[in-house]
């Protein structure tokens, strides 16, 4: 119903450069929805609004939505909501991310009905975005708030991402409880992520250590992998699986 | 000690009709353990009368105990407990799963000694209760409601059931951390989940994709099964098990 | 950098029975990396000196960390850190094991580079600590005060450790999300457990029903290790294994 | 526009025998500005739709919007509104005068344009309601209970009334901070009582040592009626006085 | 030591045009405070950096003080932060009044050594700063959430302004605790009121019925002054003094 | 029932340097008291326990009560609490001061019934017992710290008093709301402050400008006080009045 965006196209680079010009189809689909849902269940009306209608960009309102929920004493919502907006208006490379995530989940979790869906009630969603700017803050040499926000994220949403590893985008974190990722990990974009997967160290490794993951790959509940190989693109890893050697692409590996 | 509701049995159903009328005896041995408990742990007295001994039945004790778990800012523990109560006082088929549900913790769990522990300290049995009352409130087409209490069962309980979901009673739900059950997943009565059980799709299909699970069964701690297929009455899926077809009905099921 | 404690050795003894008197080492570690972390990171500077600095020794910085964690309205934090302070101002055993598995978690975890990372981020340790505090409550006879510690532990790091369970020192507890220990599961010194391990019963079987991890063992992610079984000193168990035998000293099981 | 309640009208008796029955005229209009407000302001429209809309009566309204303005770790929103609703559904004397009180607000004081405005906003109107609840508390020998209520209304409304005292009814304790009302002080109906008055004791006395206020009396802001004293019916008492003898009805004092 | 800022001069008129170009001494005197005291209390560091070091300017700083003291479930700390930097942003004249008004509280307080203990401590300046921001709200019509806030200053400060009261600059508000001004009252501006100061109305006038305070005026602690009279010019009311008539400028007055 | 603390008298001398070696009558009757109303209302045992009888001695039982009533983010519970027993437990005249105030409290309070009330239940007790660690914290030279406690106690109980005033002790503040006590004024031994009383400047002074306030007086509800003026010994100010000019000892001032 929506426009998809085409990675790579130049419409969506249009609508990422600057959102608000070009027309920006998932945050409009987003607050219609809000809209439509306010209306039938009064007792979220004003959660609704305070979290997608009174914002202007989906940027603002997710930075409201995570802020909310990472909040502790030692970290105020007022004071994250800050840091996620100077974190989010200013990379362009993560307002294009959560826009090729929300619609990764629309698109491939059938339960996700709705992209405010993702935005609002889906774990996983809010574990992906909440590292991505982790990451930003690690990469900007902030480590130790990094490292904060990851014990938090891992504490609220049970999601272990190292704020140092490198995710694509358009990932689908679907459930997300029990996801741990390491230091040295690198995923592909468009890659699937069930509950309980393991991108892990073997133990015995320094430096280097943690799985690279190719574009597309599809990793089932529970999977394991672990060391410095690489999952090919397009493969599939069956849930309960340990991997422990390459695997090649488009290959369904089942241990 | 007390005696044992028999599923279908005069005495289970006239308790259940009039809990007060016929006497409770599940509720009157919470009310007996949080009394007795109350005297020697003074730091938890108000916490046992709070939740157990200001009530006037189980429904209550459990709207309570839930409505504090559960809340934030978006849904005041006042607003909830007025839902929870609407849903349990006037469904009897949640009034009998409360407590056939009890009953298989306190049978089922060796380490559960009392039914007041299942109600008070056992986030098997809370994620369990609340998704009987997010599935309730997805079927009077309170959409948005039921997810709104989905996301929050997975985050405050890493429990992941999709409130669309249809579960029997006398269910043991130990543990609970990692289980993830979807949406048109159908789970028999007295089945036993251990945690980090999935019961998922396979990512091919959709509509009706979700496992079957018969009456009995038990699955093992980190069972992965996928798709619409069948697991028979008293089967056991081995722990770690990834489970892609159909299962003979008392079969002893390891992959 | 900093000394190592052997385990054992007369030094690690000396420190154990009175840290102030002969010195410290890893508490001045955590003194030391807060003092450089609150320099430059304004934003955390006060979380730093309220759980490090201003504190005399790492029992009391370890206390408040645990009570503002664990605290909710039952068991406010101001109760909390009494009842921790405590446990572990008087309990020789508690205090030692602290300092080992924080050496542990510096030592095997390539991503914990500070030792005040561990106190402070790590919900692997934390979860142990506060496993370790509701053990003693446990021995001490305060069954419920330990059941409703349990009970928010697994609520707030989602790992469900049983208080009357046998842990032994320098464990790490490695990311933490979903680890299952039961009842009479006795894990010795040095052991490594990854995230997901379950060490729980058959089902089966009452009284004593959990396995015996022999010292230095190392579980991998996502292993289940079930029945009154041994895993053998050393032995390494392959992540995703099912474990229903023993296992002997040093293999390395997969199944 | 809307009906008034007669004080001893018959009309007003049978509303307040059984308001559902016979209407309920301030109840509907309280609702009517509520779903005005909600669609005018969106921000406050969950909170409008709890606080009001969702409710089946003034009453249970009232415990809602107390209990959460009340609330404190040591007395749970979800414990007070139990509390709350139980006083005020089974005590014909407070479900009568809660709405009297309401009357009077939007008759007397000429900022208070709409009966819900006293319900939710003004904390004259919320301390006057708690103080109703902490006397009928106190009069069935729940003394305790009755102070620490009197102790979280003088913290959070700043108004300091003790349980003891009798208060009539269709009053107007406009603004209410600094208000001090005695242990053995009364109170008629329809008096007026302004920010900062004090109904005390000469310090001399035991016993019963505070003023008695006749019916319809107007008290100014800041006046000081000490002693065992009567202040007649229809009196004024100016702003700022200091009242240490009876006062003849109907007369004008200023000291 | 800073510059003072005279009414009505180029360069104030300059600095609050454009803030930043200018030079804005009180904001650069707030952030040489806080960073001093951050120095010598560590306990404070991160509430003084969150407070003022992180923000860029004055008027952020003084929302997110305000947001995280105002806020409750009903209006989270996130979205008044949101509602308050919106007023205070796009409002020149507000944006004078926060400075001048520290200027009154650091000139005429002799408790009040700096400018940053204004905005972070005095109560007198929280209320009234939040009433601004009412003020502001209730003239876009926005009436119900301008209630709502005048409800939970009135809550949190024991001080009741009427958001439609009008209330110049420069003002002093010492203490605060019980000052009640109303709906129609006039304050000019280089007023200064103490605490428990009434501006009301005589109860027998509709319409505009409080006082008009002349510039310069000072009303001792206590002082009501009730009616559509007018306070001259420079006039100075005693404490304690109940004023119901005009009084001329530079009187002293006390009844 | 109790014995009583003569000032100066051997046995408060004994008692107060080593309270529990000399045996603490007012503790153990806050003990007895707390035990009583813990078998009567249950649903406030556990507060009794966790505020009284979990506790070792009145210093720490108090500390308990004020950090959880004046804890917020900036400073939370678990901070404040080391913070008081700190000051508290380290300085014999605060010690003296909390015992020999609880003892005017229930001495020359009819309603004050219990000494526990004035623990648990008296924001007058609170907000002067608050004030005296403020004080403490000032003399220390942490004036930024007493300041922001300062500005928690005024907003938490609506007292104000100045961290450098001096307060005798053997002192009741009766009700608290409004009161206000200026920088340099000082308050004998055995004085009784009424709600609403202002010891302030005149405005027109600097240095050494408030009120001194002989041992015994009682000052009314509402009575202000302004200058650098004495009031004597046993002297009785009027409530409401305005007092200017010295007061002789144990004169009855009204104006």
């Amino acid at each position: 119903m929506f426009p998809i965006y085409v990675m790579g196209s130049s419409r969506a680079r249009a609508v990422l450069l600057d959102p608000s010009a070009a027309g920006d189809p998932i945050w409009e689909a987003v607050k219609a929805e809000a809209r439509s849902e306010a209306e039938k269940e009064p007792i979220l009306s004003s959660f609704l609004y305070a979290s997608v209608l009174s914002h202007d960009c989906l940027e603002r309102a997710l930075s409201f939505v995570l802020a909310n929920r990472l909040e502790d004493p030692t970290l105020l919502a007022t004071q994250l909501i800050d840091i996620f907006n100077d974190v989010m208006m200013n990379d362009v490379d993560i307002r294009r991310s959560i826009r090729l995530d929300a619609q990764a989940f629309k698109g491939r979790d059938p339960s996700c009905a709705q992209y405010s869906w993702a935005l609002l009630y889906l774990k996983g969603y809010h574990s992906l975005q909440s590292y991505r700017i982790a990451h930003v803050l690690w990469n900007q040499g902030r480590k130790v708030l990094a490292l904060a926000l990851q014990s938090r994220i891992s504490e609220v949403f049970a999601v272990d991402i190292h704020p140092a590893a490198k995710i694509g985008e358009g990932i689908l974190l679907d459930h997300g409880t029990g996801l741990v990722i390491g230091e040295t990990a690198v995923v592909g974009n468009w890659v699937s992520l069930m509950q309980g997967v393991t991108l892990g160290g073997t133990g015995k490794e320094h430096g280097d250590r943690h799985p690279k993951i190719g574009q597309g790959a599809l990793l089932g509940a529970g999977a394991t992998i672990l060391g410095n190989i690489t999952v090919g693109e397009g493969a599939m890893i069956a849930a309960g699986s340990l991997v422990l050697k390459h695997v090649a692409p488009h290959r369904l590996e089942r241990s």
